[in-house]
């Protein structure tokens, strides 16, 4: 069967959200309010900030008290202590650390700038740093469960955040927690068009899907979630971890 | 003006390309035998192995005489030393070579496994590789005009290929080559929805655009076009190369 095409839906409409919302909610009602008939098999890719901040997954400035290693790298780079001490806080191991850049693999084993901490909201006066949620694959979880209880549609359900990656400009949308779907597909066994056997090759669909998504978030528009329909799903389920590079696999460690 | 909806086609119906195929006229006649509607601003992302063909970018074994270094890496990985050959003959620089992996800086820039050198039909009765385009760049210019002398419409092209990451498991796809729109928008000096000034968020629209086009391609079928329809392209163009980080920024050469 030759594939169909796939649509990808802005949701917009949603409120900035605080600890405690229901993010399933405010997207259901959103999805109705907009006319979006949710179907069976839609896959919803949600921004990890919205995720964190219904989750209260943040930390104010004022409480941290910055170590004196935290002190000397700030003051030597031009940075606040106190966001340097909580990029340490949330990394289990520092990749890089020089220029003023920390790559840092979280206690989650994502590697990502300043271990995933999302400082733009520390210079406001609430001077808060918003944190990756503390297990995104059960934020997908329990997202696609609440959303398949309100709607009674059962969809796939990817917590995502923008990446920076070595040797490429930019950063992209990324998979950090997956639920209902195939993260990483591997076509090994799999015969191409001309009946050739295809070796070896492994495609991140989840991370594919995360990017799609954030052509209709973008940056500028309050538009935490999308919702991808028409695409065809390989069978199979694994939460995001799946699309982590095992040590032992990965050259760049 | 709120996001709108995007929508990515597949194309089907396109033949095994061969060296001297014209790949635009092939692109136009088989959207319009499927009856879609291209569009001012559509983008086109093209697999870069459609347009390697098409070009004659490819090297035939038979005519490989491996270099002592190619041989001697070849025996100890188990691999075909004009293969090994082929790839060294691509690079300029070796990023990482050990596991029985290449990981290579292409005589463009890009880093990749192999150098981009497809060998999966090196194994078969022809014995050949094929390699990268020898500048994508021009290689989405030249579709960009072809395309606009036939269809009377001004879209925008990629050329696109699979990549692996340090760190993320599987491949993703990413644009080589681009014509006709921003590849990496910067969005410092833009402020958010609450009117938060955005610092230095560049993101790789066009390596988004790449991957999202790669979910209705695949591996399995031949489908190696897609029309992305919809998308809000931020003003601007340059060339794929804005999509290489300039190594004074990279921390992992």
């Amino acid at each position: 069967m030759p594939p169909r095409p796939l649509t990808i839906h802005p949701v917009t409409g949603l409120p900035e959200f605080m600890p405690g919302d229901d993010l399933a909610a405010a997207f259901w009602g959103a999805v109705q309010a907009q006319g979006l008939a949710l179907a069976e098999g839609d896959v919803v890719v949600v921004a990890q900030k919205a995720v964190s901040k219904c989750e209260g997954s943040r930390m104010a400035l004022s409480a941290i008290d910055p170590s004196p290693f935290a002190r000397y790298w700030a003051e030597k780079w031009g940075k606040d202590p106190r966001q340097v001490e909580i990029v340490l806080r949330e990394s289990r191991r520092i990749v890089r650390m020089e220029r003023g850049l920390i790559i840092a693999e979280t206690r989650h084993g994502y590697v990502c700038a300043n271990a995933g901490v999302d400082l733009s909201n520390a210079g406001t006066a609430e001077g808060v740093a918003i944190l990756l949620p503390e297990d995104p694959d059960r934020s997908a979880r329990t997202l696609r469960e609440r959303i398949r209880d309100l709607s009674g549609r059962s969809v796939a359900v990817i917590v995502a955040d923008t990446f920076g990656r070595p040797w490429r400009s930019g950063l992209v949308q990324v998979a950090l927690g997956a639920a209902g779907l195939l993260p990483v597909r591997d076509y090994r066994g799999k015969t191409d068009a001309d009946g050739r056997e295809l070796k070896s090759t492994e495609i991140a669909l989840a991370d594919e899907l995360a990017s799609a998504a954030d052509l209709v978030c973008g940056k500028v528009h309050r538009v935490p979630i999308a919702v991808i329909q028409g695409y065809e799903a390989p069978p199979g389920e694994a939460d995001g971890r799946a699309l982590i590079r095992p040590p032992e696999m990965d050259l760049f460690r």
